[in-house]
């Protein structure tokens, strides 16, 4: 397993979804930046379960607690450890499963890989895993956003077939995208995805999502090529998400049907410095951030774990008809939301830390 | 910047496109195979400018030695020294550009980032870069072949609003697939997509265009959660290939307009395993490989250099009409065919190597 | 700060001395690995502070919990979270030294490097920061003893003045070694020591030491030259425990002042395999262990910490004496024995995992 | 095998002794960089063969090339090529040595890890390959001397039995130390260890020494405790170094033997800022560089490869008698000086740049 991310900015998480804890340690963070757990629990509040009915009633506080790395309220420089204990186990809810892997699910290839895997709520595949990430990934927002003024905005442009309408994400904030509880700004797409995620909860199926991601005020210069280009290093972020299918930038896979006299962004003279007229780049050329904002995309599929019927096969190979127990979220995407933000966090960080050198 | 890729099976490329030489370095290559430059010249030979009216006249051989690492045809299991010389080097044809940073293209980004740049041919951020790549890639790729009869295969799904008709990529071999210059097995697309790119070189602009890969006889158990996943690394590889905007593994994001109860893919038993009877998970579940074939799309971008006039800016911010010298592939996609199979297969080979030690 | 150590068998440590807790993630651990709090506690509690009057007072149970990666006994192949709870905090005793850096302590240079540090205690520099590598490292012993019966065992052959007799170390056990206290298999050194221990701690002082460190059945092959030779990894490892000066492997620095013909270990058969008539090599040739037992020493500085008055200077250049409050060990070359033992431990079981790819 | 060394400032090497070249790949250096060939050149010059009746006579003019990351003499920040052809090939010298493992040589080892191994000359094992490794230190030597005044100085300090004077360094040039073949700044010491190489050299046997090193003008604050420490990377690079044996900072072994009050640096105030009245700490602190001069010394071994008959065995267990044919240098150390010198440069440039992000 790799638990590590990053080169210089460097988490490692732990903790299996129904153990005694998840967290992280956070190794490379700059010393003295104010921080204290009020920094890191709001993002940890809006990934947690139990948020509305859209979401898992799994009732968890997610109460972080800072182990080490900081003293009177400021970082030293060394291993910030980061701690969350597990409250609601209920092992019994997956008791059934252990014959049965679930399809789609991370069962089966836990199980040839290891030889062993955790009898219950999914271990270390669990979305629970995301915690540690959050919670470190909060530090990086700050630092980001108190040095460069970076703010990184996430929200669902779409749900199953319903599609929010373009936004430039220009001055959405957190609070506006929090407004309703599928958190897409645009209300009468909200509505609809609502009423859908609703639809599908109720007859025990899940549905798939897009969320997209703005961060601006970036500065240029960030990413490291020819393997580490920042768009590189962004997807390999996106798709360690679990339940992510695919990551576009810029004008992503609609950029491939255009022409280079239209997708080319020219250059002009903005705010004192040369930026571009448009942004199909999404804010990266040839690997390294140009000072525009970073636009990407993420699509989730749907949830695997579902209540509805399923025809499978067991473990050893017969057929088997699958109900999960368990409550389970009929579509991830307005939870994943902290987590896409925070993990770009990481990515930008991590990217600072490496240009900083330059500077010798 | 990171010239190095991959944990065990390592590869360290260097060159400027208009220096004297670019390569690789391969650190970790098991000893005892059979090597020699005949094995790794073919997908060079298929990479290389000059190969139709489609892509780039510039002439180079394009061959390659192994400088170290090898001894009587096999390997010594030490660093494998590849090196192919530079011919062709028109540092003239780029002089203009030197005041002008052409739109979307990386001559910003460099200038901002190291304060200096190649002066032509755009230094690493050219395609010519990916020379070392597809030659270290190569090794890979035979010892997957030998080892697992893996085959990976990549085709042109779409050129600009062309697309091929849906393909499973089953029965599809290399030889089928260069059949036309295009790199499409729909013949009737491969028409269409040919005079498109005709038009386009014709007018001076460039169009953009959609790879599908497919990676079959793969062992299962690949792939290192949680930062690691497969599909993460994969997506780092892909993202990492010049022009590439968009990345996405199976359903990707259609899948995100899916339910879960159609988008699960069932287990079935085959072939004496348990393997699965559809396959929107792309070969990977929970970030690990599970026995089914490896499906990704990769986006590339129209290239950013035409010669077509673009009104731009110089580098100090004044206006400027760019019409873009020397003679740049109108349509990158036929010639991305052999980088991404061979950028597929070292992050294959270093799964592999990773997956190794679950055996001790 | 960089807090992580090994390739693939990786571990992570945190914790301040007199913050809430230390410990770390250990990330690459083989799945299917009996492993519980009782395997990892013995060495623990070897290190732990309060064993006699030759080592500090500091009251710390030094209790390990197991956070993650285990279940019902068995490793899952995910991150090992292990913690310790730090109870004995007396940040009062140090409050003196805030103005007055240490003389040879790492005040100064953490003051220095990180414009913060931790108020008391020494925070990372100090050896409760070993805690973490302890705990980690006994799962390395473990897995290493089951697969190929290493026994790694370490004893004290010098402090001050006072050398051990030359021992292979053939036949001790750490029963052995530790049946007195000052860890030295010569039972005569073993009462001088004793008693230029007490006479240094009586007057205040500290004094330094060397231990000598055999690792046997150790599988041929280990090492990855060039740069991670299974010598320049170890080196890299016993330098990175606070207080070491100094690592030599087999004949070290003796070895130099050799010739030849003398030095050069004879290959000769033995136990159905080639072996070396003489071990000058300690195990390692062009680094790689041949399967002879690796022998190596590491030099201990005395303590910097001292209760005798020193005179020195303020963080503000200003002449002060220093008479350091708190208890402190008189020499640490007793409690450092479980701690290159673990060291190594994680060394060769890293290289194992390392090596295990070429079975492929 | 692992080729690769550093962070941030990366260097990958590759080649064997008698194959086609050697060379390296600078990943990380930063741009504009003034550099050429002559600035590479002197090291390499200092290194090769064939210098004196000291050393080897094989005829390598070692001419260096870059081949990649320069462009009208200045750093492009992109990957510095490196490379050295192999001129004087022998392969015939050593066919002898095919069945007979050299004693205490790489033969067996590498033969054990690899299954395979070069026919002559000891690939990757032979001293030769330092030369990718001394060409890539060469840059960090010319940075760290322009941004920092950064001088680093080694000579022999003892051959065999014979041990030159103490000497602190201080105002020592390399032109001093190579005033006479063996490098020993001691002109009588000198004297005698040349006749004891002679003699040595006469009866076809070799002879190990040590090295002393001074690392002067360092900055303040380099290092990453815990894992990454000063000392720890020094050591790992010096033990990477082929025939060492062992390795001291400041005190080292001796400062074992030693009380803390005597072996304390006390702090005073010098040049403006705070440093310490004596050096036993070798100008580390914790881990961290503390402005005092870096001082250490590395053992080296006699070499393995003598002409003298062995008593030994083959690779098949029978007993056999070897006498080396070829030619080798009867004591390694007045060579090994530009190695240490520029591994010890390839050390501080890493920890220089890691440190630079403490800036951001």
């Amino acid at each position: 397993m790799s638990s590590t991310f990053g080169t210089l900015f460097k988490i490692s998480t732990f903790g299996e979804s129904h153990g005694k804890a998840v967290g992280a340690i956070v190794d490379g963070c700059p010393a003295n930046i104010e921080l204290s757990e009020a920094d890191i629990q709001p993002q940890l509040t809006r990934r947690r379960p139990g948020q509305s009915d859209m979401t898992t009633p799994r009732d968890e506080a997610d109460r972080v607690t800072i182990l080490s790395g900081t003293e009177n309220g400021k970082t030293l420089g060394t291993p910030i450890g980061l701690l969350v204990n597990n409250k609601d186990q209920r092992p019994g809810d997956y008791g059934e499963m252990s014959q049965v892997p679930r399809p789609s699910h991370a069962d089966f290839t836990y199980q040839m890989k290891y030889g062993n895997r955790a009898s219950s709520g999914g271990g270390r595949s669990s979305a629970r895993e995301t915690i540690g990430r959050v919670a470190a990934g909060t530090i990086a927002e700050k630092i980001l956003a108190e040095r460069f003024g970076t703010q990184i905005t996430a929200w669902v442009s779409s749900v199953g077939e319903i599609d929010a309408r373009d936004l430039t994400g220009e001055n959405l904030t957190r609070e506006q995208i929090d407004s309703n509880i599928i958190r897409c700004p645009d209300e009468a797409a909200a509505k609809k995805m609502i009423e859908l995620v609703a639809a599908t909860r109720d007859r025990k199926d899940s549905v798939g999502g897009v969320l997209t991601c703005v961060a601006k005020n970036i500065p240029i210069g960030l990413g490291e090529p020819i393997f580490d280009k920042f768009e590189a290093k962004l997807a390999q972020a996106m798709l360690s998400i679990p339940a992510t299918k695919g990551f576009e930038i810029g004008s992503g896979f609609a950029g491939a049907r255009m022409f280079g006299s239209t997708h080319n962004d020219p250059f002009v003279q903005k705010d004192g410095r040369l930026g571009t007229a448009t942004n199909h780049s999404g804010g990266v050329q040839g690997g390294i951030t140009n000072g525009e904002p970073v636009v990407f995309r993420v699509a989730f599929k749907p949830p695997a774990t579902i209540g509805m019927a399923q025809q499978t096969a067991t473990f050893g190979g017969e057929a088997a008809v699958l109900e999960a127990k368990g409550r389970h979220d009929p579509c991830v995407v307005p939870r994943a939301i902290p987590i896409v933000e925070t993990m770009a966090a990481l990515v930008l960080m991590d990217f600072v830390l490496r240009q900083a050198y330059r500077t010798v």
